[in-house]
């Protein structure tokens, strides 16, 4: 699983936001005998959590002071990991490094997170580092094909994750639309960019209101990756907090494209799956 | 305009819900030298506006008075217009006539308000009567082709539409679909059941979170109706509440597929919109 990193010898460096995520992908790297270095983005990644590993503070805007201390620590391989607001332009602290590359980064912010990260990443790959995804570097994190529950899809459930799916199919032409809601045959909700559990939301809202009419435990939500998404920079993610919103919603289960989406904490996903009585199963893409 | 009318001579009865629209199918009939006759939903019609035009009240499920009084003011032509929550159970005032039909009305209660509806068109089609859409016997209330405002699309607001009419068109084989909102490109929200005004409450609260960053007055509500829905029975509808809605969602503008769409109170709505510096436009189907 190690042979997409260059070299096991030299270290992979984290560029860390929030969250558990860059926790989970250094523990997975560790267990494999690689070695993580964090370039942990000061207010935003765990300080105590990091702590535990060779680490660096940065601040949004230092590429400068990235690619000096990638340097010092020989590494080569990259990956960004973790939650980044959007840092206000006052909390931006611009040094020569980013400054050299100001038009390029600037063009990159006005484009939205997406294409700040990817930009700031063409960057740093002009300077002969190599931009990794979780895919490359831990995919031991990403979802499994197979049902990872007791509960299973039924025969409903089934035709509802097909129909799902074309509809995803249908709109990935349109760089939206990463889940959609399938209850009885009827799509009950498609995301737009309010994000999944906004999505699952509104369905527990329907269905508070009266507008959902089938009973609770039925229907599906069925996720997939963006067309053209640059995996490396925005993986679709899931954790414990996707199961409380759709037992919340009343659904069924969940179906997920695997391979492609980043299961946050697998063991506490599966066992609220399982106390909630719902299914979560991967699709081979 | 008449000539879909079966005979100008017999009145046409209006089985009336509630809001505004009963009233202008009324007024834009008898404009043109028709009679309409109110068979008017207790509890939901407006008695003080129904009390102008000959009338009389009925109840859910009472379908063979309906049939009686139907024939008693010789009308053959029929629609069904307004509002209507469905009814409670308890609240069904069952009738003999009804009775003899009661397996496929509870067939059709089963299936939702749209098959309600048609299933009830499809018991009084077999008795003789005629069921009619708006577009059949008030064209005038429909959505005409061109721009209705002050205000029209600009490059922008025109690339933005004919994505609009793309994803529309993608989601149509799903039974799913009456609207999206595109700004500058992006597929910003995806109605699915909960409707056009909980997409455009959404898009503003994401214009509220900064979740959008293209500055107010961009981006478009582009609705049409979805592929295969009866629309004698559930015609997508607009009205001045439409153009608030999208006003607070910072849109540029709406575009609605012209002549399958209602539009509730064509004067208000054009005020509305051009007091927002909106545009309205009727796209040509």
């Amino acid at each position: 699983m190690t042979d997409r990193v260059s070299d096991t010898s030299s270290p992979i460096g984290l560029i860390a936001g929030g969250g558990v995520l860059p926790f989970a992908v250094a523990d997975s790297l560790t267990a494999r005998g690689l070695k993580p270095v964090f370039f942990a983005l000061k207010g935003v990644c765990d300080p105590e959590r990091v702590s535990h590993f060779p680490h660096h503070w940065i601040a949004v805007g230092q590429i400068g002071k990235v690619v000096r201390l990638l340097r010092a620590e020989n590494c080569r391989d990259l990956v960004f990991i973790g939650t980044l607001v959007r840092p206000a332009l006052s909390e931006i602290r611009l040094d020569w490094g980013t400054i050299r590359v100001m038009g390029q980064v600037l063009a990159a912010f006005r484009g939205g997170d997406d294409h700040l990260l990817s930009g700031i990443g063409r960057i740093l790959e002009r300077d002969g580092f190599r931009m990794m995804g979780i895919k490359d570097i831990a995919p031991d994190l990403l979802m499994p094909a197979g049902c990872l529950t007791r509960k299973t899809p039924d025969r409903s459930a089934a035709a509802d994750i097909a129909k799902g799916l074309d509809v995803l199919r249908a709109l990935s032409p349109f760089d939206v639309g990463q889940a959609v809601v399938v209850i009885d045959g009827h799509v009950i909700g498609v995301e737009g960019i309010e994000g999944t559990d906004a999505l699952l939301a509104r369905v527990a809202q329907l269905r508070a209101e009266g507008r959902i009419r089938t009973k609770a435990a039925r229907g599906v939500l069925v996720k997939a990756p963006k067309h053209g998404q640059d995996l490396r920079y925005d993986l679709p993610t899931l954790g414990p907090q996707t199961i409380e919103n759709a037992a919340a919603a009343g659904l069924a289960g969940l179906a997920v494209v695997a391979g492609n989406t980043l299961v946050a904490e697998p063991q506490a996903l599966v066992g609220k799956a399982d106390a909630s009585n719902l299914f979560v199963v991967g699709l081979s893409a």
